[in-house]
């Protein structure tokens, strides 16, 4: 039996490692490093193994993966030579990638419905095709601004409808993906901060197709430390007085967020934890800056000012260094390897368990990274 | 209803900082920072109020508690005008102090029972002459070099018999409060890397006095940091290969830990928790360091090397630059209300649900610091 | 012979700083620790002694420099209880310090040239009144936004001209007390990035009433680790490829700074250094975030990232934790004392050899902290 | 005109990367980063042009070079596909490598003398059979012990004499590789803080063979920083108090650091810049932490306490993260070329101009990296 993962960037730098790295795995190249679901506590969740995993997707570019891998070799995100021995597999995954769309604005007398029927059409044609037995689309593509709320997002409703105006741009690219993977009855996952399926119509769609989704924005850094460190600090009674956060960044991801209107995003997304975790506001700033000489490495430093005992002031600082493809791509394998089982056992609408992997989960204010790990596998317990 | 709180080192710079903040907190001259119990889990336990301690102890100096605040002034640990504001309350703390040992090897012909047996009564006249409800006794003098295991600490019969010949040094100095502290019926916590009860025989006092003890070496700085970040990398499967730690200590706490021997006792007591977490050994050396232009701060720096996806080699580092006295001090206050209403309740021997609060947590491989903090929580729920 | 020193800004933490730092100098209370002055190497050069310095000032504020000093005692910056004991010091700079100008915007009818001749008369009538042998302006107030060219700036004739036009702002408050210091014939000293005498007018001005000036923006912190570190890396020939800095500042500096018009300023200033060490234009932003936590204090964070031999990445971070007026105090007596003798010596305009203490000096592009070093130690051998 | 590079060590990592770098600079596959001699500065010195050196060495080991550039680029240091280009270049140095002595002891029977007369054989044959015009000799292999005082090292004749001894050890391995070399009419570099050349009886031997040398212990990193910084603190007066250090070193170098003994010998190295700088003692440790993940790479971390003016205590940190060989590499290629023309200009015994380059000058106490490259870049100018 076997699952798809479309994957929405399915030649970006994420979707590479996850495609190279999956066949690594499969092959006993390598170790499931940094793989959440190989851990014995999701050994009886009856999660699809990663022999099942089937990979296609969307993307703008066309620059085949076998490529997109030497890149990533000569980056030091993949291993030499490992590029050339799963090239098989890299080419498999890349005869399965259709054109995505560049704009969600439709042409003169087109329409928004118009484009996520052909999104549609490519996901149902891989499933049929391949005889899978349910479909994952994970959007891992290119972080968007955010956007403003709209009477057309209110019910599903209103939102077939002004779907169905020309020339209407009703939803962002990642919504409109995220009502095609809903409609064509596939789980879906916002692995990035753009709006995706973060909007009541589509979660009455989710709902109403009875397939479940999960987001968003994958925390792999910064902010899954934060997590890990404030509720220390929260347990020791201790008083956070201000965080400041300073993100260099290379790579296409830096050059996206450096455009402030994507950056946007990413920030509020980064700063949803702190007031959650701490049960009040922290003064500091995030900055996210590009820095191109990087390459795909990030560095984070964080700076904390906080009070102890009599209001002595005390301080600590981290400093990040991670390399985000190599972060992200073993959390997509676990996203879709938990999301698929959560289909296959009929979970439906926003799954708040899988906050664990994210920066502004849906549908819960739990940031504790510890908690949300203590959830996530008494979830998977559940599961078997 | 009196509860005493009898400090071994009442001296020092942490117990300084334990009775001029108890006295603060009680005039409402400042805010519970630090202190884990004043938090809202807690406000069912039935734990003795502020108000309720009164405190006394044993120290070899005899330098006077409102002199000691003078200079913790001095060195921003205590704000100022706070120490002449509680003045009366430090005075008062400071008749309630007899003389320590300055050496647990007994004179000619004197036996270390009968050392013990002076402690005993200083301990018991505190208790008998202000009408205390109970005693806590908490360590918090010099850290000691381990000591070497002996026939004679294996149970309480051959203990006893030890301790009564003539010229024996059977215990360390740690030992030989816990040892009175336990005989006098009173719970006993070992604030420090220090043996103190930490013997089989002593387990077995305990039990037979029917009194609670917890321990040892509070986790105030680096170690707690460590307990934070390293469930992080185990939950999120990425494979820690290296945690190096500097330790820069000021004053006398880091003139001692410069000592080899008694640096000993603590590197022991910081290198506990990585292993016992992540489930495996990891290379990296902990130093401690005496830096006296520090004074009472203290300045931990850890980096961190892990691999993640396809062996991708990434690293982390924090730094840490706490004021150890107010770091110390509130979990003091913390750890006597909440072992105070331990032995109201009936509870004998080690108690591990107080493991939050310790490097080396006694009977229990729990380090997890959230973990840590939720049994905590739901064992103060059942002390209600 | 007493010097005056006529502070712009007399009542902030700086100038606070300055006076009670100086009187404790005069009195033996302090060692000239920041003193640069202070060294061997200035002891021939003719410089006028601490205790000639008689200091005044402009201020808006009203809070008298006694108070000031209570203030920044409790912030740590000057320590306990040096206030008291420098207070007759205090009182007396106090008396002498003017009303500053709120808004340099003439009232209707009213003309700059009119607001100037007041702050003329407050600086002569210090000198006049208190016999002064010469007066040092130096401008140590809040930073202001940069300042569009104008026709009038070009050249003296224009500016005066300009100056007398009813409701014309033509000159910026720092360079009004510029133009007023240089017109009363004294020295003048740009110690923050504001526009203040770098104007070619004001540097006609001071040639033509043959008075020194220098600046601009006192390097104290990250700029001064940044101009000794990057020429190590020229040096070295090992290729600066990013540096990015993030410098979070307290107190009414932080402030002020938050402001992006006025922050734009201190960027500029800080942006100087590297493409003139390091002859190319390198990647990287530089912060200024306010964090009112941290008071008095600041703390930067750069990251560099270079390569070395056959390209190999590499990278360096540093973080610098310094107390603002403490840094700058010295800085200020030092530049008292030597253009003092400067003009003593009958130098007048810019004065480049001072460029060591300055972020953005004036008339060179030399920002190599050692060699800035050596100059000025070369000028000061020839003031002999 | 053709010069030989003779390395001791010459299949080590940094003797790898001096013959790939070398091959790849003169084919022009990299430019020359971190070639000091590259820049301007030095255009007109007459030295040897990169074409014009031929290598060669001794080596306890046995791998050839082709391969250790392999693990080198397998390990980051060396870029993929340099290693192949140049893998000619790498085979003629290979041949050119002659077995190392292993232990410095003599077997029963034999001298030291003829232990080093097979050394000077090596290196005569090398220089004859290529017709070199002259060669350098430099030590780039494991550091060794310090060496206690003996009288055999006070002058050539006792050391003479010495050497004939049968089975006598008078010098370690170091030392006797210089007494070659020197013997040899070769010029001589000590790369490392091993005793090399650094005898009286060699310096004697030096100047009796009109050959210079120089040395030692090559700075490439946290002591590169640490002269970079500290003249910064002295030139602003700032009083360091304390200057922490920790080193965390993968591959060989950290293992045999990591030895007490051949690290005492970094450690003395590494402590001699900062009090000839700041003209006093500072407290704090330096460690040397072997740590083999880290690979070829080190971390070094410094944590500096320093008083600013009334005392006010400030701190700054700076971590440091390199790769050894491709630090040291291209200071091996410029100073083969810099003692070749410093010899065949007739310059003998040791040249403390070259300072620039090593913790641990010979000659000299001039420590500030800005002023021996001042130094350096004179003297360069007289080499014309």
């Amino acid at each position: 039996m076997k699952i798809g993962v479309w994957l929405v960037g399915a030649r970006g730098s994420v979707a590479t490692t996850v495609v190279a790295g999956a066949a690594a795995l499969r092959a006993g190249l390598a170790a499931p490093v940094g793989c959440v679901t190989a851990g014995t506590d999701f050994a009886r969740a009856g999660l699809p193994p990663l022999d099942a995993l089937v990979f296609g997707g969307h993307d703008i570019s066309s620059t085949p993966l076998p490529k997109r891998a030497e890149e990533l070799t000569r980056a030091g995100v993949i291993p030499s030579p490992l590029a050339d021995l799963v090239r098989h597999e890299l080419e498999t995954a890349d005869a399965e990638i259709r054109p995505g769309i560049t704009d969600a604005v439709p042409r003169e007398g087109q329409t928004q419905a118009a484009l996520a029927q052909a999104l549609i059409d490519d996901i149902t044609d891989f499933r049929d095709r391949l005889g899978l037995a349910r479909v994952v689309v994970i959007h891992v593509a290119s972080t968007e601004p955010p956007v403003a709320p709209a009477p057309a997002h209110r019910n599903l409703e209103t939102l077939t409808e002004a779907l169905e105006t020309p020339g209407a741009a009703v939803l962002p690219p990642s919504s409109l993906y995220a009502y095609a993977a809903l409609s064509a009855g596939c789980a879906y996952i916002d692995f990035t901060p753009s709006t995706g399926a973060w909007l009541p119509a589509l979660d009455e769609l989710a709902n109403a197709r009875a397939v479940p989704y999960a987001g968003r924005d994958a925390k792999t850094g910064e902010t899954l430390v934060k997590t890990a460190l404030a509720p220390m600090f929260a347990a020791r009674a201790l008083a956070v007085r201000s965080w400041s956060g300073t993100n260099l960044l290379g790579g296409g991801d830096g050059a996206t967020l450096a455009d402030p209107a994507a950056g946007e995003s990413k920030k509020i997304s980064k700063e949803r934890a702190l007031p959650a975790i701490l049960g009040h506001a922290v003064e500091g700033q995030t900055h996210i800056d590009h820095v191109a000489h990087l390459g795909d490495w990030k560095t984070a430093w964080d700076h904390i000012t906080f009070e102890g005992f009599l209001g002595v002031r005390m301080s600590m600082q981290f400093t990040w260094q991670g390399c985000d493809s190599a972060l992200a791509a073993p959390l997509v394998l676990d996203l879709a390897r938990l999301i698929a089982r959560a289909h296959e056992r009929g979970r439906a609408g926003a799954v708040e368990e899988l906050g664990f992997f994210f920066k502004d989960p849906l549908a819960t204010d739990e940031h504790r990274v510890q908690v949300q790990y203590d959830l996530l596998r008494a979830w998977a317990g559940n599961l078997a």
